[in-house]
């Protein structure tokens, strides 16, 4: 049997846990007996890595929104055909810390309303969706004083204030309703490892035994 | 009097005479008082040129047909927006070697029938045609020995032989017919001079005398 992977998704605001959770839902699905490739984005290819840094070095205005968005897509376009296509279609589980709900939100919302053009492109270039999104719902403030808490962070959140932030999860909860199908809200204001029982609990739900 | 420069485009196959063309046609028009920007594709503003960097730089297959195809867009929007655009809008004449007919060929032609994906990506995040579209129409066979000669050139050429150059000749010459209202074909079976007087004869016809 292949071909049966299944893709997995986490989103949520800056400094919701996303990534810890992630990294956590890996290793007890390892420890289970599950094939999981751990991924992120942008990046999670060596060429969506290397427009990664295209993209976040330097002076944060020099790319238009639309064409941030054009070179997120292309590595969207890579780390999709280079590494979780060739997993899935391996029979393997994977996990990516955050994808184009993502793009969806912050180059959607955040400078204008892109919203339609985001979605447009990704039907054009990318059409696939995850099997499963968690979103790790958060209150903005706790979310962001632990962003800024994290070393290296604080020129990025800089930009990202209160305000958007709470825009941000506002949008990220309205995206949920969209598709419903196949999100799954998770509370994060809690302790981690409560989160962490919730996020392997509906994995866990999600995914046949190991063979 | 702003906002109306003129946008014209060179194309036509490797070793054309392209490039020398526009330099010389650019020379000549700020002979004769025209504000002119002479700039080129893939490239053409410092974020275009670091995208174009990331293409054309290591392996040539790196990069799918399609991830290529976005990283081109997201160059061109840059181009676009950072130097073609504000140009014009200055009624400045601006002179560029290659743009989106470019990519319809050669990216749309070279690596199986990508055509419709790259005129859906045109129209969805570039949309602007230039003003006026100079094909230098050649002999596929006397552009090749010619882009040979050029040193360095030749790795790239050694992916582009004669059977794909002539069916670039061909698809450029369907080109002009598709979009005859702005394509002009002028005959670079020719010394330099007589092509470059026949390119500033139709240059100046769609030109207003300068200020």
């Amino acid at each position: 049997m292949s071909g049966t992977g299944l893709f997995l998704t986490f989103e949520g605001i800056d400094g919701s846990g996303k990534s810890t959770q992630a990294r956590r839902l890996a290793e007890t699905l390892r420890a289970a007996g599950h094939d999981v490739v751990l991924t992120r984005e942008p990046g999670g290819s060596p060429g969506a890595e290397e427009i990664r840094r295209l993209v976040l070095e330097g002076d944060p205005d020099r790319w238009s929104a639309e064409t941030e968005i054009l070179l997120f897509t292309a590595a969207r376009r890579d780390h999709l055909e280079r590494t979780i296509e060739p997993a899935l279609a391996a029979g393997r589980v994977v996990i990516c810390d955050r994808f184009a709900d993502s793009t969806r939100m912050y180059q959607g919302l955040s400078r204008g309303d892109l919203r339609q053009l985001v979605d447009q492109l990704h039907a054009l270039m990318i059409g696939r969706e995850p099997d499963l999104t968690l979103l790790i719902d958060m209150d903005p403030e706790t979310g962001l004083s632990r962003a800024k808490g994290r070393q290296g962070s604080e020129e990025r959140f800089e930009d990202f204030g209160p305000e958007l932030q709470q825009r941000m999860r506002a949008g990220f909860l309205d995206l949920a309703r969209e598709y419903a199908h196949r999100f799954r809200i998770v509370d994060g204001n809690r302790d981690m490892d409560s989160v962490a029982a919730d996020v392997t609990e509906i994995a866990l739900s999600h995914l046949n035994p190991p063979r």
